[in-house]
């Protein structure tokens, strides 16, 4: 099956938002064996909703679009589509019930005039139930076409998509026979020439998959993507796939797909039966807010300091004063105190702790901007690492923030 | 001048790329007073890439195209488009010449014959030089169109965009005497329905301006776009809109534009010459990642307490046990321990506390997931809210995160 994709709103044209919407249903649709053949994005405009969502429905006969079922003024993909298909809209006494039900559990009753309007959905019109906001998802069928749509808010649109599209398409019109499925070996801690010179040359024999590597702020993913074999036959290449890269990589694999290193971390103390703190400074709490957003990190991970300034990592954490005047709050006796300081104040097993300095001021010739201090402490053992970070100040923490829970991963996969 | 988008890649179709082109060329178009109409994305295949950039230039007289320039038998583009004109595709000796030169520099000697393809160009067109990659950028006219090829490669493009693109756009149709500019009115806590009642009314007076409400986890952002007028005009339009959502609205606005609000509750300490520090359950680091990440944040922030499990609550911020069973961890009387302990222990004039249910487990039902306590501490005055927060664990903890924040900026407008 062909269908298209319409994404609408003016702020995506004006280039004030990225399109991620696209690239879910994309991937959506290639792990179904469905072929998504364009993608068109328009503005908030009836008539150009009209026209690329007519022409698409023209050429393919099923068209999914995204964006512009929102309470207010702007939102215009509900009336173009109603129109292009001359249904008028009548109010759904099922979604204004759901309405009234949402608005008095938030307490926002009575309910604001403009969320009534949500109620209206064409004439016809099968109504997907947005569990996650107002706009409910709308099927549409006429004469054998289908038109998908889909609120754009990103949580929304992908609950609805996966709820209640994919497997409403995948009845109607069954799945692909060749599909494109991807997966990824995470790695960290590594430069990507290095890794490209230990895995460079496994590439030919991984055929028929092919290789992309993506580095990011968490270090490189290696991704291999199927294409166009059977479901079946996509999964066995891909899982020998990532079975060779794993082997060829090694200790600096953490984890597929779209694992957390935060979450392998949590993983690795949680069979130890063990508990973990942190003490950040230039870091600032992003690591306790990536341990956090993990669910289930509470049996592991009890909380932690951030020792932003000198004072208090000297007042809380123990760190001496003397130490900080003698070598400076980014040095190695610095991080190694701050996290002997948290394993010791925070009770628990394991800790890290990072000093560094982010930018964009502050460095200077011995320690310019990029200049961060790791420390994890596992029981008895400690670790440290000397690392210089490129990139801007929000980079810095972000890869200050992976190494450090990288360097406490790697002393468990090594100590007793 | 209104043009049109098209970018090229099966990658992007598949999702296996999001593509972020699309926004830097949108954002380029509307500062320069030019209206970007349609984006298309289409796979690395001729007749679709054909069939789009046709239709395209048929719209609305001038095409840029990103991708498919590449050496390897995909990339499709410059056939594609050559033969929707009708040109031949012609070897450029000073493309060559560059090709070569480029490959000797880099030790890739002798040249790759696939490389050299990258020589051939349509009759006719205007070579664009790639300084940082091997594919030129390529101008074609014809009767008054035109189609103007550029590499998909994010920094090539931007490069070509910038140095070539559109100094010749604007040297060929003008700029400036009809931009299209946006502003944003930043608010929060308040909802998006109840919000578009407020503005609402208002709506009709701000034209020439368009509205739209753009909602996130950090609340709605009101953007304010000018269409088609003068720079001045533009400029006058929207200051004056902006002062009238602003009134409209009144103290929910935090900001305009990219302001965030971590750096706006900074801003207010720092000219009250106040320190700040933060007590984080349920957000676990978030409110201290969000502080650090705002440049300068040092001489106002101190530090802050993960005190995620409640023993922690007790032993680090002095949150009495006895509170703690009698009250459970998510309630008024523990988020007013939490900030009163962190304003005591970090010795600082204002404190912001968060305990809270972020999910997916761990609700009940008199407190299920997504009930927040809030709580913000300035010198003797102290400000406890109760929220329940919709959607997922990263989007309440978010949510709760901008509450916190916009609690204490509200107690630090109305405090002596």
């Amino acid at each position: 099956m062909n269908l298209e994709l319409v994404t609408v709103g003016t702020e995506l044209l004006l280039g004030l938002t990225v399109d991620t919407n696209g690239a879910e249903i994309g991937r959506a649709c290639a792990a179904a064996g469905w072929r998504l053949v364009r993608r068109t994005a328009v503005a908030d405009d009836a008539s150009a909703i009209r026209d690329a969502v007519g022409d698409a429905v023209e050429r393919t006969g099923c068209v999914i679009t995204t964006g512009g079922l929102g309470p207010t003024r702007d939102d215009a993909t509900k009336h173009a589509v109603a129109e292009l298909f001359g249904r008028r809209l009548v109010e759904d006494t099922a979604v204004l019930r759901d309405l009234e039900v949402r608005a008095r559990r938030l307490g926002r009753w009575p309910m604001a005039a403009s969320n009534r309007s949500q109620a209206a959905v064409p004439e016809g019109a099968t109504v997907l139930p947005n569990a996650r906001g107002t706009a409910p998802g709308l099927w549409l069928e006429d004469r054998g076409r289908v038109v998908i749509l889909l609120p754009g808010v990103p949580r929304e649109m992908r609950g609805l998509l996966h709820e209640a599209v994919l497997p409403r398409l995948m009845q109607r019109v069954g799945g692909g026979t060749a599909v494109v499925r991807s997966r990824s070996v995470r790695v960290t801690g590594v430069a990507e020439s290095s890794l490209a010179d230990r895995v460079g040359p496994l590439e030919p024999s991984l055929a028929p998959l092919t290789l992309a590597y993506l580095p990011s702020e968490a270090g490189v993913d290696l991704r291999l993507t199927a294409w166009g074999l059977s479901p079946d036959e996509a999964g066995r290449a891909l899982a020998a796939g990532v079975t060779r890269l794993r082997e060829a990589v090694g200790t600096p694999v953490y984890g597929e797909d779209d694992t957390d290193l935060a979450a392998v971390v949590l993983d690795l103390l949680r069979v130890r039966g063990a508990t973990l703190a942190v003490a950040e400074s230039c870091t600032g709490g992003v690591i306790g807010g990536r341990l956090t957003a993990v669910p289930g990190a509470s049996d592991v991970f009890r909380g932690g300091e951030i020792a932003y300034a000198n004072t208090i990592k000297t007042s809380r954490l123990g760190v001496s004063a003397g130490l900080l005047m003698e070598h400076g709050a980014v040095s190695e006796p610095v991080v190694r105190a701050m996290a002997a300081g948290a394993r010791e104040a925070f009770g628990v097993d394991a800790a890290i702790a990072v000093t560094g300095i982010a930018g964009p001021t502050g460095g200077t010739p011995e320690k310019p901007v990029g200049t961060v201090w790791l420390a994890a402490d596992w029981r008895t053992t400690a670790r440290v690492a000397h690392v210089r970070l490129v990139g801007d100040r929000d980079e810095v923490r972000a890869r200050a923030a992976q190494g450090a829970l990288n360097l406490l991963r790697l002393l468990l996969l090594t100590a007793a």
